[in-house]
């Protein structure tokens, strides 16, 4: 008889079961996100809790809460969920009316044994101007020549956390103003960033020259928040306001909120937050996720014209697209797959044999749907491709004629350095042209956006983008020179 | 400053948190899902783990499993969701190729502090013809007259359980053959149940003389299995064969199926299976629930014209048949609401000024895609109306300019005594009219599928239903007599 | 490099862990501890709370309480010490006036996955008569008879506990007046055992016919409780009554303390609550555990004369013996071997390397104290005689010049079928004279004390005692005939 | 009805239960044990898992071991026992030959949420010579100053541990040879400290210039290890050597062990680590403490001459010393009072009126011991007095006729800046003379250890203790000037 099968697990790194993320290790994965409020007279440990109920999506390993009372800070952070985490009495323990939140993916390469705990954020630290606590969402290029300039001059480490980094060249600019120090901290730093910044009497809001990683301004009464998505201000009952601006520092105070344009380069912001990783009720620069992922379905029905049945999506990701699409081709929609809700992070890998109805598990066929038909899938993006081949095999097997994979991006050839697993050495469209992809996949046809159609569906202008992975040119130069 | 609120959970019974089932509170609900495989050969715990994933919607409050090995009984159940409860050390504990699986919702009145494991299932007894385990979905009317007979005859009981009313009758009987004294505890019972029952080398699985509660068996290789779902036949990789009738024992052992009819009444299967309870992705008497739902959208959508510009469904119950409504109307099918995937069993009730927004962590509105819309909203069920109520109004204020409020089933006038919790005390529709209901709901307006058009969608007989919740035409007589 | 080693943990029945008794695996055992209080207008459940934690010496794999509030029953118990179950939220949930508690050791043969959890008492039942609580120590020699038939005539059962049948009996008789279904209940029963009985607002005690296992009455204000020691009364601020006697039922209700003597033999206590297992604060009979230890160490000095330097207890079973054994022969008491008190439940056997040193970290020999002595180390019994055999070496490594080894009792030659596990298959002394058991554990010499020694020090006459565990006559046949 | 009583413990820190520490209260305390061992080849977790229960009574709040495997480095620690952290699974993550392990109490006075797991060690740092592990036994009097020159020039803290001050020391004398470094960074610091550092080749032994804080040397074969206490190299089965000298630095690498003696000030060891802190079965230079115990209680029967019965300990702490008076007195030795083995850390506090029962929980007394006995009580030492008096005053209750309590040491009258928590604030013998300590403790003698007397019994010169706890006379000015 049988046993089950133990492996480390991509993303929760523990050896005997595999997390939530496992069935999404095909996928394209954020690695933080991020909120800050300052509301004097206000509870804002609760406000958290709900804010990373909703920014759940961009990091599943690790998440925190860290407050100010005045007189103390506390801070919260475990390995886990938001629902796994916090309970009535941790949440009690967070006193204060300021306060940050952070959740964590920590990327697919762990040195040490409890990542998880170690590099979990919030990070406090105590330095010359007093305590400080950073809520980070990026990726420094030029963290190792930065490590070597700093431990050169004494600076000590205690994790892998870019916030560590920031933290010393804080404290190396310390004796200027503060404002000044996070200026002169943004000119070593290279890379990607939103960073949230929490001190007894203040919240500092830093989004990267370029902009790549999102942040964006809520107001909720007359207090502000920060937060990487505006879904974590709609579960609040906050307003959104704007985007921080690339370049831009905001100081969030008892007087309001002030601003300080410290860069001002060409703005590129990832598209793949368009794509895949945002939650379709956010918005960026005025334009909801959920509607530049239905045009994109339009655009490729233009692009892409099959003769089918029906359009489906692979939910929930393929969802806006496929109903664009549908509209675009005048085709009918369906839900031909279920995705199961229930499947948590401890999900155990099935043996071998079971392997190919462990896909069935959490994703099932419906065949009433599907059977007979030509059907046109919708997926955001393929990466390696090994999940679209199962997801494939399994709509032909649930009866249907035709299986045509739609994509709503371009074929991702290149790695992310900005704060983005791409799981860059798997990339199958590295090694495979798109009918080696339709073979591989074992589809009737695979169809992927263009650049510029997915570009077009932003309803912006397409130069304010990065699409290094699309098309490799680099923003900002990967190796921090 | 305020803090956060403790209310007993009307599904966990907890006091300081209340579970996922919170947000569903206004919902029917079902109590239990029921699995068992006989496999000789076969490690069969870890089938039973993905079969319990793919019924976990029916019952979230406890799980189990039970095995036999040929010499010992093993039994893992406890309180929680299958993720929760089971891990590998568990599962391989469970040895044995026969197994049961059970998960359960225990219903909103309890009276003993640990209910959901003194009242976990499967149930295992020990009695004249040696070990037997019992898995059970149902209700039995005449409960009380059989717990006065058998304790007067010496029994004793040890939970609030129907299964261990059927061990004792088992037990009284047990002088019979094995299938008599299953016939003869047939003959007794009075309500709605479908059984899978345990012993050293057999399975048997029985179904309440009106076949009011599913059951369904499947075949994975040579092997049978039974199941309430066949959506946990295609999550363990087997197909469906065939619904137990209504009446039916079947006996399952190494010789393979045997069947004995030994009711043979007019059907009345459950109708809130196809309208809610069940998965889309499920059969029953060869009917696909998603198709079902979807042509019961599609009658709605002539039974109820309504002039608007969108269709959205209240995510995920009534999805299928918002896309129904949408094909038959000719108007846009819209995911103008982003359902939350990260609420878990432990989710903190917000305090009474977060009240509001609390509704939007688990249910945000797309105001991109609702603004300005005339929009249809399509649920499955109004219960007591407060759900929709919030939703609603969370429409409305995201910009919709009108909110039709269509549900996929008559209105609830009237309380199930077969298992299914309809929160009778509280049901809208008994003291509202619809219009009524569509003034307490704040909708423009609020339109029920008809009885008749309800049935038609089944694509079966309409008489071979239970419609009582609708007509209040009780089956089997609910006192018991 | 080595690995940890996994073990089934003979006690607590875990695969990966060896739990607190594996230490004390080389020892006999008793199997439960049983509490009871009726206080009206007081709440109980932190009485229990504290008295579990005095009766924890007597059954450390569950625990359990439960209470009755007029209106409902509510019970918790778990797998665990009482420090690991109760908590204060559970605690509030054990409303009332009227209480059960219990903690248990199952014994080293379990069948069935889950048992500490399945067969943890307090057990509750509903029969004729209503809600009936039980809470247990001993045990039934015509188990399997009683078994056979009560399942002829309906009875089912769900554990392996000794309570079922009990309560089925209890059911059997429940026609009759409840005083004599306890005492027609009795004369169906046949071995060792106190039961403490809780009704909705009585409080049944029941001692068997010989008085084997022990049951005490104590008063806290005037209220009455029930208890297996009196140590449980002293941690709750109690006084210490009598004892029940032995065929005595006591009923504790509103009215107070009523006595039914149904049987009238000759008592018979276990002698081995003397020599081991009852703690040296519980007083048995009006004779005091600590003082009846500390004579049979002063007649042990009389029957054993050695010529040595000093005595040492192996702590803390040795303690009070080897202190009456220094007085009696004029030698220093001294500690030489320090017990580890952080050796918790779930300590990680060494590899077999590491073998000898894990003896060394639950117990250590102090250097100084034994360095060049000729040491009397006394101990309660020798079981296996592993243990000692360590023991031994231990303090001869650390110096000792010669190692006596003197026990508090003769040699234990016989299983005890009356709820003292004994690992009857292992006694060193049915094989082994005393000259081959002193070379088998490396001890210079080897003495115990006699049994009339043993019965005098008691201060009891010599007859109220079971001695079957020295002698092999027992007082009830083991086959239950 | 009375509920249950949540304080703050004054050592979990948590709200609503008490730790195990909780009836200690009334105690002197040590804040740390350390532990260090480099065996190349062998699989030293499991080892260092050994060697912490045995210095588990040195810090009970939280506990971790940190292992380098000549590539990656690892560590676990979490809030808690040894026995609830450390797991198979976690043991076997930590990798390597080389370790360090610690078990921690944090003092009374916390400000942040989570200071057991912020403040928890071993820590690890990366610095311009790699990675660095500290494992760290003491208390910086001049901590203040060296953070301000520190954070001036631009370091960051992230905890409130030592630690990171030394660790921020090394790194600003890093471009030194690395024993200088050490040896430069104990030129900065003041206070008491016994430090251990593992670096990937070599581990590092300093002991502060007065050795205040012990640190011992043992072997196991070839391999060496360091220690607080020589119990652990029992525990692991490893000779102990010899203790690291006042101002030495011991490096043990491949070659072996070296020494630097960097300063040579008198020594002044801790006499309360042989008064108290210490284990019995330890040795400091040369001494067996459970000796020296004994020893005070031989010269305090010089010093106390008390006209009595018998002679108990308050156990455990004041068993070896009661053991020495009774020898010297000539009166016997008596256990009277019973300690509960089984109260763990979360130990529910009674209500107010179960308070004075809670005593008995812990601390029982055994009547038929003291009943119409004139008792001489020994314990080691009054610091509030609070515990004392509800002992005697049981003791009273018990019926003895005298209660004389008799100390192992002078009264306790000044706090400690190195490293012992004796609740400074609140020591009784600062406001009271030793009469009115009798009265309040309601005695009716108290007797204190001359401090001559106490230094008499440890067998070496009275000038190498530091004795400021008793005196006033800090041997390192306590404001770190």
């Amino acid at each position: 008889m049988s046993s089950f099968n133990q492996e480390n697990c991509v993303s929760c790194g523990h050896h005997c079961t595999s997390c939530q993320a496992a069935f999404a290790d095909d996928k394209v994965k954020d690695e933080c996100g991020v909120f800050g409020i300052y509301a004097p007279g206000v509870d804002v440990a609760q406000i958290c809790y709900f804010a990373l109920y909703a920014l759940q999506h961009r990091g599943q390993e690790s998440t925190g809460i860290a407050t100010f009372d005045g007189d103390d800070f506390y801070v919260e952070k475990d390995s886990g969920l938001v629902s796994e985490i916090f309970d009535i009495e941790n949440l009690h323990r967070l006193k204060g009316d300021i306060a940050l939140a952070h959740c964590r993916y920590g990327g697919r390469n762990k040195k040490i044994s409890n990542d998880n705990i170690i590099n979990a954020l919030p990070m406090s630290f105590n330095y010359y101007h007093g305590e400080i606590a950073l809520s980070y969402n990026g990726a420094l290029v030029n963290k190792d020549a930065l490590w070597q300039q700093l431990t050169e001059n004494g600076a000590v480490f205690q994790t892998e956390s870019d916030c560590e980094i920031i933290a010393s060249l804080l404290a190396k600019h310390s004796k200027e103003a503060l404002v000044d120090s996070f200026a002169k901290t943004m000119g070593e730093l290279k890379g990607a960033y939103a960073l949230v910044a929490m001190m007894k009497d203040k919240l500092i809001g830093v989004r990267d020259p370029h902009g790549i990683r999102p942040l964006t301004i809520g107001k909720l009464g007359e207090h502000y928040l920060l937060s990487s998505e505006s879904c974590a201000f709609d579960a609040v009952g906050a307003e959104t306001i704007r985007d921080v601006r690339p370049g831009e520092i905001v100081v969030i105070d008892k007087d309001g909120l002030h601003t300080y344009q410290i860069f001002d380069e060409q703005p590129n912001f990832c598209i793949f937050e368009h794509v895949y990783i945002a939650r379709p009720d956010s918005v960026f620069d005025g334009q909801s996720v959920s509607e530049v992922r239905r045009r994109m379905g339009q655009i490729l029905a233009e692009e892409a014209k099959i003769d089918a049945d029906i359009v489906i999506p692979v939910p929930d990701s393929g969802t806006a697209c496929a109903l664009g699409y549908a509209e675009g081709s005048g085709l009918p929609f369906r839900m031909g797959l279920l995705k199961n809700r229930y499947i948590g992070r401890t999900f155990i890998q099935p043996t071998q044999e079971m392997r190919e109805r462990s896909v069935h598990i959490k994703l099932n066929p419906i065949r009433a749907t599907l059977e007979g038909q030509r059907v046109i899938m919708v997926d955001d993006s393929v990466v390696r491709g090994t999940t679209s081949k199962q997801i494939v095999e399994m709509v032909r097997n649930a009866g249907a004629k035709e299986v045509h994979l739609v994509l709503s991006c371009p074929p991702v050839k290149f790695g992310c350095p900005y704060g983005i697993d791409t799981a860059s050495g798997q990339l199958i469209a590295v090694t495979h042209t798109v009918e080696q992809i339709s073979e591989y996949i074992g589809a009737d046809s695979v169809h992927f956006l263009s650049q510029e159609g997915m570009l077009r569906a932003t309803g912006l202008k397409p130069e304010d983008f990065c699409v290094a992975c699309f098309d490799g040119n680099y923003i900002v130069d990967p190796e921090g020179k």
